[in-house]
This record gives C-alpha cells, sequence and structure tokens, in this order.
C-alpha cells in the first residue's frame, strides 16, 4: 500500500461506478503495469458488499467498521489501514462519515 | 473534448471531492502537459454550483438540465455534449438519473 495521496501515470475511466442508489461512486484505475485498481468513496450507511476477486480495502480518509462473511465481530478501521475481503465472498461494512477508499484486486 | 472513454497517463487524487451530502461525488485529475480536470457524476437531484473558474462540463453518460445564472430556460444535454459556465458565476443543474461528466476547468 502507498501513502502517496496520488496514482501517477494511469488511466481513469471517465464513468463512474455508482452502487446502492449513490451510497457508493467509484473510478476504475488502469496502472502503467496492468495493475487495476478502483478509487472510490461510501458516503455514510451500512452496505453489504459481494466479492468476485479478492479485494484489499485501504483508507484514505474517513474511516469504517467492517464485518467479513462467517465473522462475528465488527472491526474498526481509519486512514492508511486495510483489510483483505477473500474471493466470491462478501462484507458489511458501516460508515458515519464518507469512507475514502482505494480497492487493490487480486 | 475527446470522445474516449478513458484518460491515459494522468494523476489522479485518492481522495474524492464530495459535495452536498455525496448528491455530487468527483475526483481529481492532472493530464500529462499539467491540465487539471475531474472526473464525476451527480446524483438524482437539483443542486446549484458556483464557479471559480470557468467550467466546461461534457457528459460522458446519463444526461441533465441546466440552467445558466441570470438565464431563464433551463437546456437538455446528454452524453457528448458540454455546457459552459462562466467564471465566478453559478448555474442550477437538475439530473433524473445519474450523470456523468467530465469538468473542464480555464
Amino acid at each position: 500500500m502507498s501513502s502517496a495521496t496520488q496514482f501517477d501515470q494511469v488511466s481513469v475511466v471517465k464513468k463512474a461506478n455508482v452502487y446502492f442508489d449513490g451510497k457508493c461512486v467509484s473510478h476504475a484505475l488502469v496502472l502503467a503495469d496492468g495493475t487495476r485498481k478502483s478509487v472510490g468513496v461510501i458516503l455514510p450507511s451500512t452496505l453489504t458488499f459481494n466479492t468476485g476477486a479478492p479485494e484489499i480495502m485501504e483508507c484514505v480518509a474517513g474511516s469504517c467498521r467492517v464485518r467479513l462473511a462467517g465473522e462475528q465481530e465488527w472491526k474498526h478501521y481509519g486512514v492508511g489501514e486495510s483489510f483483505n475481503a477473500p474471493a466470491n465472498s462478501s462484507f458489511e461494512i458501516a460508515c458515519d462519515e464518507p469512507y475514502h477508499y482505494v480497492c487493490h484486486f487480486g
């Protein structure tokens, strides 16, 4: 995970991805080496996401609480912290403030 | 205005800009030549934006209706269409569906 505030030399898809009536908005990126990521924000809400590929969700501003499928405990993640969501699974995420993230796939 | 679906070789600020309680979410870009733009989406709503620098708002998906400050008429803008908002002014924008845009400054 990088602590830089921006990605350089990337491609950005102009059209956003809008999930849950706009509670989550992201833009897809492709890095120079072909790696795909997304940058996005989740607005205050509690949502359940299903994963295809495994995801690492890195918090770049705000905070969230997360409960992975099969777990009982909610864990808190703030700026610079990440959680791993396994492939073909799901997680619940609760945000009391806008949670800004980078999603790393694979 | 480009008709490409993505920007290449740009820098992207990881943290989003969230306006109007999340009705508008954008990410700032810097192109290879230093030009600043943003990519964003406005969710269904009617909002009033104030401009500093002049802005050209290019629709990349969805549609909107816009009334510039001092005008009486609302004009409709769909995919590939743009409107110019002058500096130090304002515009009202009404979106019945998510309006995906590129904002060109200056």
